[in-house]
């Protein structure tokens, strides 16, 4: 178990790797909770799936619609939560914050391969979804949803990669005595700083 | 399968309840991330359990502690925003509303008795952590959780009952052809509307 004091300020990140390692029997571990704040000012959360961590950083990756609503929440206030619950282990992960979109004009050549990789990764049930018609408006039975890709292999030019820059991290463990939790802070050098806290 | 057009238009309760049932195996369906804005502006999210309707209306409710971020936090932007994602049924619920708070100086007697039943429905361990030092604050080890409450019929005075009062639900079914979304408003007389969208 890990001592209050002689903690390493970065345990998050592999902390969080071992977490959907253990947890990876729960398909649903994968999926993360991310909330924004819409246009209207309120906050809103929806399930996304986790993509990986950008190369060898701590960013999160996700993959995003440019034509949908979170797309556009991130332009305008970059800041954004995401929080894991793993049912096996019985751990959440709450992570706070700035995210970020490449899209296929990413100057960027690292985040553009990035995005590449991540579309190449995903099942073709889950790049299918941007060939559909627009996310959230009314639907129209008569138009038919593409049921495949005639090049699966390049990008649609509405999928973005989102990369989640985390700035600080609560990581709750229920399974502890009786529970633990940390608390992981970044400063604006990103040197990381870590607290246990009453859970 | 519902067809556009002759849908009721609060069908999401029951929906939601079909969702609660169909999933009972799998714990975690019973957690729901609930985003709020946090005092400084931003969005973040954090695990709670659902504590079922109130009463026979659709409005959810959450046990939530005064003494936490959650709780001083919705005091200031009522407006909170829950995500269900269901692992055996694949659907996602997102309800946005208005959330309240009842502590023990609530003086609606039909929220004050949720709040009582609330906290008697509630596990032993779920009860004990509103006698933990104050959540969030640098953990004392030496500082004994207490192991067993004197009165547990009794709520504690920082036990507050949550009501989310929901103006919005979005319903995202995955198994689908290939998937159903339905997007549900309340107007400001409480009068629901729906429409189908694209997933």
């Amino acid at each position: 178990m890990r001592q209050n004091g002689d903690m390493p300020h970065t345990l998050w990140r592999p902390s969080l790797a071992l977490a959907l390692y253990r947890n990876r029997q729960a398909p649903a571990s994968r999926f993360v909770q991310l909330a924004t704040i819409r246009i209207d000012g309120l906050p809103t959360v929806r399930t996304l799936a986790f993509r990986g961590f950008l190369n060898e950083t701590h960013r999160l990756m996700f993959a995003i619609d440019n034509r949908g609503a979170n797309a556009k929440e991130i332009a305008r206030t970059p800041w954004a939560a995401a929080c894991w619950y793993f049912p096996v282990t019985h751990e959440q992960f709450r992570v706070g914050g700035v995210a970020t979109i490449a899209g296929e004009e990413e100057r960027d050549p690292i985040r553009l391969e990035a995005r590449r990789e991540c579309w190449l990764a995903m099942p073709e049930s889950a790049r299918l979804v941007f060939a559909w018609p627009n996310p959230g408006e009314p639907r129209e039975r008569r138009v038919p949803f593409p049921a495949h890709l005639a090049r699966p292999d390049v990008p649609l030019p509405n999928f973005c990669l989102m990369v989640l820059d985390p700035q600080e991290v609560d990581h709750l463990e229920l399974n502890g005595d009786p529970q633990n939790r940390w608390h992981y802070r970044s400063d604006s050098l990103g040197r990381w700083s870590a607290v246990e806290v009453n859970p």
